[in-house]
């Protein structure tokens, strides 16, 4: 029955997709182009414009362009520097996430890791860059009518990127002996998709306290979707090592649930999040948005198949 | 005749220095209680106070408030912000700085380095940490009053810590094949001292452009005084280990110009900064607190005894 859903999906988001897309990858290039100039370190800006390009399905800007423009939009600029500050916030922790101290992976994307490439300082250094960089994309986005809005913006981005439950927060979880799966699993990605939702709101000057739920649940289920796949996908279609949790003694719903367990929760996520979207002009696609990206995530064959045979 | 100048600025300063120390570690404080709670991982939160706290001089945020205090200070609340996020921003840099893969530093302060004390994946988290609460505790401090003023202060602070010439892209420049030893030590040091003399100007609601010039100078000494230290100071005296920079081939205006060359262009340095500090009422006190910290920052047996044997 889901399946259904997704396909319909799929096809009313398109429409939409392309000037999203164009919009976040010009936004990007605005940003970076922040942080570079002819008296910089050459590696540096060559190591970040790596990191960030060309990117996977940019799902976390899209999602706060959506929830903008479901809340009626009326500061576009605001929100293309919202969702590239949330992009490369995003980026950042793939770069430190992939450091040989912690997942050890040569490759992101399908091509070299950014310390396989440029080495472990270089990475490092444009982990931190593009930290830095997502504040200054927002800082340079404020007008004189959206000058209230950047200090509420910059509170979303530091707690949803910071401790004590943000990504940088999930991430330190993994250095600790006990840890809860939900509060790990909220930490690392959940805090992320609600500062795309509570971001997209307030870039819009809506508020955004009704849109931190969606945004939870939505995270929630990409994370497990992610366990699924580092489970079933090969390193080809990840464009990563698969079966790194595992390897890696990582917190991973596929482990706790098992695979079966995990698509059926997976799917419950689904349902949850797209209950969770806040009544609005924009609803629609939204929900048309979040069952499109559920089939993205799950490898369809694998899900049936393992469906069936649960 | 510069030593005598020296003693005298220190008495001039004490009077001050208490109250501005009082107030950095207070707003430190606040600004690391914004990354904590009982949801967060016990590791990364022990890490970044391991990091902040106890520091050293300050004196970036000593500056930083010196500067805000020289133009009058109407946002007292807003320096102090200004003043943490930049101690933050230098607090991160010398955690990664540590890691193994650029100095390997076993100690920092005189106590275990945050890697040696909290493994490598805690100290790569613990400066994400603390870049993201350097903007968090400035939104904080943010009141209508002073709403126009955050934007420009992120873009300082980007500014001087990312790409292409802040602080971040002058440890990449350590990557290089290549590197002019001004570019190198005026984006690793110089940048953040323009930081906190531009930043302090700002959040006192003054135009910061005339005090860029008196940073970037003190920076440079600064720098300047670490290379010197490095060589003639023992580990025990630096709270970590001494010689790094030989040992590492790291550029050093020690090894560039020898070490009684370092010694001479450090003390015209402090002159070129004395007088870069723009005509205003504090000037008086910040020169005094320039030339008080010129003779904290390089041994004074050690420089006397080098300039009589030079």
């Amino acid at each position: 029955m889901l399946h259904k859903h997704r396909s319909s999906g799929a096809a009313a988001v398109k429409v939409r997709a392309a000037p999203a897309a164009q919009r976040i990858e010009a936004a990007l290039q605005r940003a970076l182009s922040l942080g570079e100039g002819p008296e910089g370190p050459p590696l540096l800006a060559a190591a970040a414009r790596h990191a960030v390009f060309p990117g996977g399905a940019r799902i976390r800007p899209q999602l706060c362009l959506a929830v903008a423009g479901a809340c009626g939009e009326p500061h576009p600029a605001l929100a293309d520097a919202a969702a590239a500050a949330i992009e490369l916030l995003h980026c950042a922790s793939l770069v430190h996430d992939d450091l040989p101290c912690f997942d050890d992976a040569a490759t992101r994307r399908g091509v070299p890791s950014v310390h396989s490439a440029f080495g472990e300082r270089i990475a490092v250094l444009t982990g931190d860059a593009l930290i830095v960089l997502a504040f200054q994309a927002l800082a340079e986005a404020v007008e004189p009518i959206t000058i209230a809005l950047l200090a509420p913006l910059i509170n979303i981005l530091g707690r949803c990127v910071g401790g004590p439950s943000g990504i940088v927060a999930g991430q330190a979880w993994e250095c600790e002996p006990r840890v809860s799966l939900a509060a790990y699993h909220r930490a690392k990605t959940g805090s992320l998709f609600a500062a795309c939702t509570e971001a997209g709101a307030l870039a819009a000057a809506a508020d955004p306290a009704p849109w931190r739920h969606f945004g939870l649940c939505l995270g929630e289920a990409y994370q497990v979707a992610d366990d699924v796949r580092d489970v079933v996908a090969t390193a080809q279609a990840l464009g990563k090592p698969a079966g790194r949790d595992r390897d890696l003694h990582r917190p991973s719903s596929a482990s706790e649930l098992g695979l079966g367990g995990a698509i059926e929760y997976f799917d419950r996520l689904v349902v949850r999040s797209i209950a969770a979207i806040p009544e609005c002009d924009g609803a629609p696609l939204l929900r048309a948005l979040v069952r499109a990206e559920s089939e993205r995530l799950v490898p369809q064959v694998s899900v049936r198949d393992l469906a069936l045979a649960a």
